[in-house]
């Protein structure tokens, strides 16, 4: 592995992304590798949110019409889908990912009622955990299996409705086989629910070629769409007509605007929706998803594969014999865009790091994680970032020493 | 009851509100009476919406706690309860109005397994039925009540866990009586939960001198947030420990950014927050807010109804032997802050309004609505509803003669 600053210069000017990160103002001197917690604002996200504003000034009410508020959760899912390998019609843009993933488990388990027991990942996002853990309490005769990815086919039998699971996992950035597992739930008749909070923007998915059910994710990640921008989810085409959206709302009524005496559901996961779409996050996301227009995520890949080696050889080289372990996947091809190291007093390590410039995530107990973000993301980013880890290593070390 | 232009000219020169006008932006020449559907811009949302792109693109992550993003739903909603009667800590603002109403209403029934029944308004707002209807098929036992809201202690008994209603009704403007319908509620040992999206910001709300449990509602009416923009929920201090929200995610946790194995919920109205809040949005609504600075509800009620008062007797005029009927109180202090008329072919009758340069509101099947909001509402433009009332009302008649 050739991680000379040269070479990494080298890879920069070849690399064929490069133009993409002239569409986001980045801090001078910020080595930002945070770009998996919150993305930063690409230009057309303000020129859009500023039109929204424009629009709602000069049109006020008439512009749910005029300026297409009404279709935005489903233009903006669709503008998504094709990033994530969905059809037109089977994404929408809509609420937080924790009010999606709630809405489809419940949806999900009220399709079978002949299966109570969903599987989880013990490992998973709390939130994800969270929302899934509460429905045992309250919905009578419902099971939570938590097990490892691993494992999961051991945890399957007549009696799953559904599994969820993280595509990459968000401390280890491990990244699981969408495909192998989608058939191992669906070969024991469960649905399956992919949480793409931290693949979309960050690799292919392909949701349609894996057969997959359901899924959810956020936005404000590798997509840029702002602080705790709208979230997106996605209910196959075969499978809408058979489910109910247990929080039915007028924005997923057929005919929102008729104020009807019945709920009927819209066709789609438009009936995923639920109350008023807010608008201005609506319009940031729209204007952030232009940036991928001419972007081939197979070398968005390409890229955050290389960059995740290249990081990985610059932390062995940097912690070496300081107790330091890497506990992301050292095969790319199960490693999402992120290297996380385990590490001691990691909150510590992650300051000092930020008071060189160098922006990561601290995540309790004991991982400091870097994500990298191929759009914006340089490979001497790389290397100023193993720098300062070496530094901040230096200094605690010293520090510690008597 | 004097209704000369010359006096609707003198009461908005001695009109204590004058001023507030002055901070929205409105469009040449537009009477804008429905603000009580979208609220127009005030400058400060806009400076807001700007300052939180700002910190976005310069604070990048750390504006979740440098720029106090992660506070924001509480630092609004403490904003807000000073509105609606409450107290700090009882307001959260977060998700959308029927999200919010869901999370409230399964809280109500969790929390009283003994009592299965709510009761609700036939004529409530559609995404509120829709939401609590939807319960009867998804829970065991669940019953929903519709009942008028003039026989509502018929409906009560020791069944009944909760009482949903909705301050003002979208379609007649009917103002209910909160303390008087609270205090039923409590008598036969059910929770109140009160819709408020038609009257925060239109008229006192004293959610406290009311003993009131449970309430939500919309910002982007008479609170201008923008539009979609986040709802806001309340509940009273006393009960908030004895509730839990059905849809816990990692915001409503007592230590968000802990990333704890198991859930705890956070104290308050807070434990009702769910996923990561939406900052643009919340920041619209927090400089939106700022015009409420010094400004008197009982004094905005006082214009308000006046304003109703003239309008009906304008209408009157204009639409005598018509066919036109008031549908909404004709005693102010029965009244919110709208007047709504029923009307063959109410539709068209709004279109042509918009052409004359008055924005209305069409509800189906033969509502049109006027909103008074008198941060911006002058007395002059009623004058200018009821005289294109009247041109487009002869337009028709002439039409329709043989």
């Amino acid at each position: 592995m050739d991680k000379t600053l040269a070479h990494l210069q080298e890879l920069d000017a070849a690399d064929p992304l490069r133009h993409v990160r002239d569409r986001f103002r980045l801090p001078d001197g910020a080595v930002y590798l945070d770009g998996n917690s919150l993305g930063p604002p690409p230009d057309t996200a303000q020129a859009h949110l500023e039109q929204a504003v424009t629009e709602w000034r000069e049109r006020l009410i008439a512009g749910w019409f005029e300026a297409g508020w009404a279709e935005a959760p489903m233009r903006v899912g669709d503008r998504l889908a094709r990033l994530v390998g969905a059809s037109p019609g089977e994404v929408v843009v809509s609420d937080s990912t924790t009010v999606d993933l709630y809405k489809l488990i419940v949806a999900a388990l009220d399709a079978q009622p002949e299966r109570r027991a969903v599987v989880i990942q013990p490992d998973d996002f709390p939130t994800d955990r969270y929302v899934a853990t509460s429905l045992t309490s309250r919905t009578p005769g419902v099971e939570v299996r938590q097990v490892d990815p691993d494992r999961v086919s051991e945890a399957l039998d007549e009696h799953v409705a559904l599994v969820l699971l993280s595509h990459v996992g968000y401390r280890t950035g491990r990244l699981l086989d969408m495909r192998e597992l989608t058939r191992a739930a669906h070969d024991a008749g469960a649905l399956v629910l992919w949480d793409l909070s931290h693949s979309a923007g960050a690799l292919p998915v392909d949701l349609g070629a894996c057969d997959v059910d359901l899924a959810a994710g956020c936005t404000y990640k590798f997509l840029n769409g702002g602080p705790g921008a709208p979230a997106f989810l996605y209910v196959a085409r075969r499978l809408a007509g058979r489910l109910g959206n247990p929080i039915p709302g007028w924005f997923g009524h057929a005919d929102t605007f008729a104020f009807a005496e019945r709920y009927a559901p819209a066709a789609g996961a438009r009936r995923f929706l639920t109350g008023t779409p807010g608008i201005l996050g609506l319009a940031a996301l729209e204007g952030a998803l232009e940036v991928w227009d001419g972007v081939d995520l197979r070398q968005v890949r390409e890229k955050s594969s290389r960059m995740g080696d290249v990081l990985i050889a610059l932390i062995d080289e940097a912690c070496a014999g300081r107790g330091v372990t890497v506990v992301s996947p050292r095969e790319a091809v199960n490693r999402g865009s992120q290297v996380s190291i385990s590490v001691a007093r990691a909150g510590e390590v992650t300051g000092r790091l930020a008071e060189r410039g160098v922006v990561a995530d601290y995540r309790p107990p004991d991982v400091v994680r870097f994500g990298l973000t191929p759009l914006y993301t340089r490979y001497v980013d790389l290397a100023a970032a193993g720098e300062a880890l070496r530094s901040v290593l230096d200094e605690l070390t010293a520090r510690a020493a008597p």
